[in-house]
């Protein structure tokens, strides 16, 4: 049984903390948020102690590992520290809120990084994984092009968190930036974005986009396109598809229920979810699970790969290379945002 | 190439004209019809000549092959006649109005029952061929139920068309009776039918029901359950599923486009065809190009298989069975109707 | 906050606890069951104390409601006992072994089966509950046919169950009898059902059959087909059509992933559940929810709907009249039954 | 009725034929085609005679209309050329090999181009064309991106056509630069391209990619996305997909047959066409029959809208500005690539 410590319990903080509620092998024993009122309420759920601050979760002798699920500035303090005293890291993504502090993040972290997870949670959702097997196992053979859609929810996030949120490519397309690197295995070379605004002028007004697609080349030359939109009217939609030249693998969108209607001339299936969580929750309860088990695996010779904070640099470059080319209407290679944080 | 006389210039007559019209190892080269101008009009479009009667079709020396499409009860008439005289005969289905008369055919017919087709066009869907290998194969190890629905299509018969179709059981769900035999490649014991009218009261004025369902107990002890209206707003809608101890296959409904659309929480896909002949077309196209290589096969050692006088007997045998089980609400064995005529 | 007691804690008992566990209105309070330690583990998670019997459960005075998950001989006292005690119950189906024991409880019960509520899950099924919300609403117009599938799980139920079990038709169909009734919201007039033993022999020895079809004839004409199979080796397939003369509704097979691979010249996507709780644990989570609710629906005016012990006896009525139907292979009307235990 | 030419008797020239000969309204009348043997079957099929050249057809007095069929290079003076004779034309796209002589063609043309259809099928795909009616009646809002596939067919072209093609993104993508173009209603204001060889070498040694995809911008911010390979192990796959602020339509994957089987942990269903004619041959004939509509229009006050020189020549600055973008790794603007012609 694995004692863990929640740092953070707002909205993410919360779905870890359900999560771990379920799993036989470890336990919340100590939380802690800015608004205390926050980590009470899960701590009571949990029977799990409210602490003043991450360093007093960080102290604490009865705890093995640490979830950061607070805002994206704290993430690399506190996941250093406790990297330092031993605990293993559920770390949030992004790792930093800049390219450049992630960059000192890895570097403050040292030999220490072996025990950080950083929470990619798509690379958990078992329809991708099936899409990430296929393509390793060679049953595609060599992969020619990656279709990525992500649109929704159906509401706009609010403009304190527009402001905060880094841009499009930052805070949404991270994700498929990572998803690339992981289905194919290999690095891209260079990257071409490009944004628009054209559902709602709020994007305009915070600087961002609600409507962008990019381009990525691989160093096997597969070519991989992202699309991506803020909002979608009719729900929260994802979907992957990998063509390569032995057959094609499809992680299709999810929708609600198995209702079909013959109506005149129409056949009429159930929509997408509204709620995010309906689509993504799953791969959120696999991630804190394979955390679990990372936690586990440290006692055992055989420790278990799980997305590293190399991972999450990697992906704040490909974001910072796609929005340096949707701004400069050019195609930017990797290499030379690599440059900027050598 | 293969010389044809069309008996019968209708509706179906006409299908058979202008799928002949493509095939490129038969010609018609006479056709008849009581209305001398349905007639006139597929012998200009095929270069072929109109003739008085349908003994002057059997009479012709020029005529390899005749095409029996006229109404049911000159079916057997024109359909003796011509293998008497030699002819491959293609005979529409019911291959007589009443069961007692199907007797005196096949009597009739002797061995030359041999050079008759009946046009159970279904068997030459493509679909439902498929699901038949693969029963046939053993690919769905012992078949334990048959579900068969055929609805359709979205306008009602006319009466003076119902008045003489022999009911529900002997004029549509005969096809299905085919069907189980053809599918399972086994005979039946017994059937329960029940019928109901429920859409339209025209039926009920008829003596005839517009809602029927059936179950075949086949010998094996595989239990097929047909279910039939005659009507549906929606289109024409036919799907067979075979469940087994190996697994499942279904021939699925058919429909119209490939346009999806996801509006507010529908997904919508286009629905069936409203018309009975864009489903069936090609299965009329199969069955008729199968009579032709079926008459080029007597030039061989190796005669095809195609659907004889015998299965036109056993299919209204089942109807019969099927009539009475529905009128008095009773299980009716196939050996009970066997009796009638034997 | 309603305090339940549990009488017992075997597979359908923990169900309903782990629901019960997420139910913010509920909480376990007592649990008894004749393994004390399977009392135990469900008690510990819960808080709850063990009782010594369900007689000590129904005289426990903190304890507002009870949920009967015992062996399907004891729901009858166990029913009684506790609504005579004032409180609400929750008793799984059938409700008796035998059609005469459940006349004898509801009798016994009178004016008391108001506070009783019968685990038929299936109508909580959302997707089902959508197809009887379509047909309430007029939106399918009159029904003409229902046709109803279930197949499966892949293995085969222990010999010592299916002796006790009472037979397909009482221990699997029933389901689906009642499903009609709930669908159409009219009685059945006869039933015909046919049995077959084709995958296991183990059927045949115990009396039993492992395929069986139904088809019930409703007081409006419609007319409704069942088909089971207590096997199947790609999974549990649950589906329910419903034809009327302004549509068509279904509550589709539910199937695992949404993985879609395009090889050679298949698409092939994931099958279904092999585990029958994936297919059903969300109508029993929504059932067990339904009953807190309508616990707490007798403090106020408007009492909730729920299926009741009418509802049960009427499902055996006709589990009774196709348990005839297929030993005698006559159609049994529902009327000839009924005189048995009027 | 009206009266047609066919220059060109070679592939396309034959399913030209082939809808013609269906069509009530029109009739080949005159067929010439550099290999005689090839004109003369096509001739004798029709009743239509052989000439010597085009010129010969255009020079025909009892021809109202032309369709070229023949080699690229030989579009432009044979449209021209029967133009000018007064003949409304049918031109296969593309209308010159090159982008200049294009230029030329449009410029030579004059007021002429008014009777001169271009042959983009797709606009004539039912599919499609209910994706392009959403788009034009609002019914998807304002249009966000545009996903567009097409892979396969499954074999490679001969490498002497590959030479002479063009390249991928004139010979292939050029249907889809046209599509965005319809689609939207808009002009594009740039692109960028990426090619890559990945499947098979033989491109590389032409010069050419197997594996492309391109982004084009349109002025009102929609964004485009193309990908395209030049063969697909599983088929031909055609997939268009508009997301609007009001929801989403797809033209779909058309698929071969209506089989579904669920074996083990499995669902097939069949795979995708391997002829591309199974997929595009009803856009074919609609295009050509559109073709015989916009000739008896000419009669008739309304002139009907058909793809023009104009849309012709808009596509190939397209494909010109996509392979300076993949050659040069930049994004190119529309203006660029005008200028050059201007």
């Amino acid at each position: 049984m694995i004692s863990i410590g929640l740092i953070g319990a707002g909205r993410i903080g919360s779905v870890h903390a359900s999560h771990l509620r379920h799993n036989p092998h470890a336990k919340i024993v100590a939380v802690t948020d800015p608004q205390m009122s926050r980590a009470r309420a899960i701590a009571v759920e949990h029977g799990a102690r409210v602490v003043k601050d991450a360093a007093e979760v960080i102290a604490a002798k009865d705890i093995d590992a640490v979830v950061v699920a607070s805002s994206t500035e704290t993430h690399s303090a506190a996941t250093i520290a406790a990297a330092r005293a031993g605990k293993c890291v559920y770390c949030e993504k992004p790792i930093a809120p800049t390219l450049a502090e992630a960059r000192q993040m890895v570097d403050a972290l040292g030999k220490d990084h072996e025990r950080v997870m950083v929470g990619f949670n798509r690379r958990f959702d078992r329809n991708h994984a099936a899409v990430q097997k296929d393509i390793t196992a060679g049953r595609l053979g060599r992969v020619q092009t990656i279709q990525i859609t992500s649109r929704g929810p159906n509401n706009v996030p609010s403009v304190d968190y527009l402001k905060v949120s880094g841009g499009l490519f930052f805070d949404k397309m991270i994700h498929f930036f990572d998803m690339v690197r992981w289905l194919t295995g290999e690095e891209p070379v260079d990257i071409v974005a490009l944004g628009s605004v054209i559902a709602d002028e709020v994007f305009r007004d915070v600087g961002d986009v609600d409507t962008a697609v990019a381009t990525v080349r691989m160093k096997s030359g597969a070519l991989c396109q992202i699309d991506n939109a803020r909002r979608a009217v009719y729900g929260y939609d994802d979907r992957v598809e990998v063509f390569g030249t032995k057959g094609l693998i499809e992680s299709s969108r999810i929708t609600e229920g198995s209702i079909m209607r013959i109506l005149d001339d129409k056949i009429l299936t159930e929509g997408l979810p509204k709620d995010p969580m309906i689509r993504m929750a799953p791969s959120y309860e696999a991630a804190i699970s394979a955390f679990v088990d990372f936690v586990g695996s440290f006692a055992t010779p055989e420790r278990l790969a799980v997305p590293t904070v190399h991972d999450g640099i990697r992906s704040q470059i490909m974001a910072e290379a796609a929005t340096r080319s949707s701004r400069e209407q050019r195609i930017v290679s990797i290499a030379e945002v690599e440059k900027l944080i050598a």
